[in-house]
């Protein structure tokens, strides 16, 4: 962990972190109902910003199911910068969820916000999701570090790649072994992207820690267009997993529209980044895969 | 709002925002236990980062009481880094500040990192602080947003001035109207200033919004030898008050001890901030002055 | 200088860098054609974007001048983002200043591009601007280091500190001992100023070098009427001067109109950084002076 | 354009950039003495930060030769950040890379900093190199835009993506069509890599402008072994090439052996790139090339 020595600040603390790549120099597999996390294959977790009906949610589920994705996402509570836009369907959100993991055999990953919704969320996700904003929330940190599910950790919009492993360890210094590291873009000056994605911190994670880690293209990039070059980026600079936007109808979700892509547009993306998966050493599961 | 519409997206929310400065022309005050925010006087808070021990707590209390200094801030909650750091005292803590709050008539600020703990925080505080990790915490805005104790609302480290203003939205919409909001420094690539204290933020918040603002040097400088300088700036360019840490044994300090300002270098302090004052127009409290 | 160490880097270089404050403990005055900076008087030096008119230029010179503006600025060659906008008057606007400074009497700043301009802009003027986009311009640099007319020497949008006095070391070393820094914002996240006018820099360049500080605050702030507020800190906080656009017709002006104070603006404004600057036990030249 | 209008500022320009993509829909392929940048080939361009010596420069020409780069880039004039580092060879290492062109058959990229040294420069070298310092030195870009030299031209330190393009305005309306772009890494908070990579240019850059663009992973990564997965990802994202350090003896170099890589290095890097160039429809010249 010679990175973080160059810091001086931490060199005492590093050499025992529960997080560094020496204490399992084979890498962590997390296991997601089923879903292993962090071994040859690259996961590809997908599905719409936000839970917003019954059909949304399934449609769009069976839609990337059968292109190869492997675990659903989707918010019931969204944290938004302005207290007047949709904050998410909330209890009734995580029913949803709840239904649409029965009816598809997809393992979900949904958000969770605060202390007090940890046990309920964990009731009906198969992975709780700590966003960005909540990357030094450590009260929630503790709390998802005391269940047993697996935790994947976004980077937060303006951490350092040691402040996100620094996260990381409250989670397991709680007991929680299953965490997973997520890329999302930082904030930057450039404004021609919504955050800059940092796809160098995927190297410099897998260096220092033993934890897998996957990238979130859709938040980085702001536009679905760009979605697909990023995605064969994170496979190719050694990605375990992407995160993904995916609507059945972009144009008409409540939320992050601009930033997913179309069943079409996932299909393509798809196929290109088998190539890629491929070309790394890596695989992808293949079209019409179940989960179950 | 003419800042916020070039940035399209919000033009719509911000006519309507119950921070808006057009709903309130000469500005909030806010009531601190008998302290006034906002009005003609800066006010100055000081203390500890953290409260350590009953001698600690007091001497520091007495010492910046004596100075002028109007409210008490020091940590029973901390948020740290990493979770080996010292995180605080807790309920101890809070339990010290009840006790030299009695001690000295100085009305106390302290943070609240949880949901759970905003009721008991509450008994105890006469303000209570969001940190800047909280900044973006929607579900502890939210729980703040429903006591009636004043708010210190902290600029996140790398938020825009435009979501610092969304998220005190947050905490009016509830019927919460005591929020003071609190530049700090944000996130930049410089690196010998443990951040960069934005002071252009204060004249842009004051045209925005009708809430007072303050400025933290500490956390913005890093360094106590900086701070008196940064005092002096943040009074002039109009804030309407000042949190500064200060602890009556800086080297022995359990965190942020090279950031806080000695008694003897805090007096120096008040002294220079009293003469920019009277040159802006404003005012500080003078030496030996008692809140109650 | 201790906070470089930090890095580690340059250690061994920094203990003998010609600008560290050791050599010259009470500090450099540098003289631009009689006008002192790094004295008792904090300097203001004031004037359009860009040289436009006969009339404009010398409207504008009585107006500053008449108010306590001690040098006039005004650019003859300007740096544009694209090549399609104005790029100054060229050889025209230096001999539109040259004129204007023998009918004021005021000593001219006016700013250097490119190696081979050097020769032609020292003839006409009293002080040579790098701008910001040229602080790393190492050739151009090491040119003014080669001429004995004083330098006004900007960050960079984007320079660190130790850069900036790193910058300066190129033109120190060629024999060339009148250098001015100037901070005039950096480049961050946010955007509702044009760039984040770092004011800590003021108090750490002042502990590292003895050369004097000023501080630009139009080009940060990017809007006018945040200018004062900006000044009236820049002086609390130590600035030796300030560089301010004024423009005896903001409206009409060719470039920046948008940041530049009209005289009667100025007017105000010097009036209140006069205040501040006694406050901090300096002074600015009163109303109605003249330089020769 | 519609990224750049969403600014409001250029829109008028934008429609009328010549860097247009919509003036060359098929994009611009720039010939280097007889390599293609912008067809189907990646092109990796590969040699030492620095000239050294006649052995150093040949070595590592003959070693990346021989793994298929096409072009050997090499510094004669070396912007450094204090006045006291090496600075490069200077006019000996122009010449030296003169002849060690002539032993390999070639082509060489070399960085000029000064208008006074762009005739020169012209005469040794197959294309200009404009480093980050210098993506704002307008008066530059004017005289490399008037010779007829490739002209490869580095995004500023912290330029935007819209900065970067109209600095490529500044040489394509002096008539030299012959324009590369390169990505190498813009300034953020992170500091465990040299700079942050900013990959999600690539696809902005190919959408916006109909020029190649290439991206240099070693100066933003600063540590030789994160290249290799930060070269596979640039590959991935859609880059026309590939700008690498390669030293023949890295502990030795005189600048940047951190961030080079070994002969042993490139060649793992260049094998790995082949099979990513070939899943993303592209190829990479094989092992034993010769570019004449």
């Amino acid at each position: 962990m010679d990175i973080f020595t160059t810091s001086g600040t931490h060199a005492a603390q590093s050499a025992t972190l529960l997080a560094d790549r020496e204490r399992c120099p084979d890498g962590t597999v997390v296991n997601i109902s089923g879903v292993s996390v962090g071994g040859s294959e690259v996961v590809v977790m997908a599905g719409p910003c936000a839970v917003e009906t019954r059909d949304q949610i399934l449609q769009t589920a069976l839609a990337v199911r059968g292109e190869g994705a492997r675990v659903l996402r989707g918010g019931a509570f969204k944290p938004r910068t302005t207290p007047y836009s949709f904050r998410g369907l909330q209890e009734e959100g995580l029913e949803l969820l709840a239904w649409v993991r029965q009816e598809t055999g997809m393992p979900v990953v949904t958000e969770v916000m605060d202390t007090r919704q940890v046990e309920q969320v964990s009731e009906h996700a198969d992975a709780l999701q700590i966003g960005s904003r909540n990357m030094h929330n450590y009260a929630l940190l503790d709390e998802v570090g005391l269940t047993r599910k697996p935790v994947l950790l976004k980077r937060g919009m303006s951490a350092t790649i040691q402040e996100l492993v620094f996260s990381s360890e409250y989670i397991l210094k709680q007991g929680n072994e299953q965490v997973i590291l997520c890329e999302r873009g930082i904030r930057t000056f450039e404004s021609s992207t919504r955050n800059t994605l940092d796809l160098s911190a995927i190297p410099v994670l897998k260096k220092l820690t033993h934890l897998p880690v996957i990238v979130d293209p859709s938040h980085a990039a702001g536009h679905w267009w760009m979605v697909p070059s990023l995605a064969k980026a994170a496979v190719a600079v050694g990605a375990d997993g992407l995160l993904v936007e995916v609507h059945c109808e972009p144009t008409n979700a409540l939320s992050d529209g601009e930033q997913s892509l179309s069943p079409d547009h996932f299909h393509t993306m798809m196929m290109e980044i088998r190539e890629v998966a491929l070309a790394v050493g890596r695989k992808i599961a293949p079209v019409g895969t179940q989960t179950t």
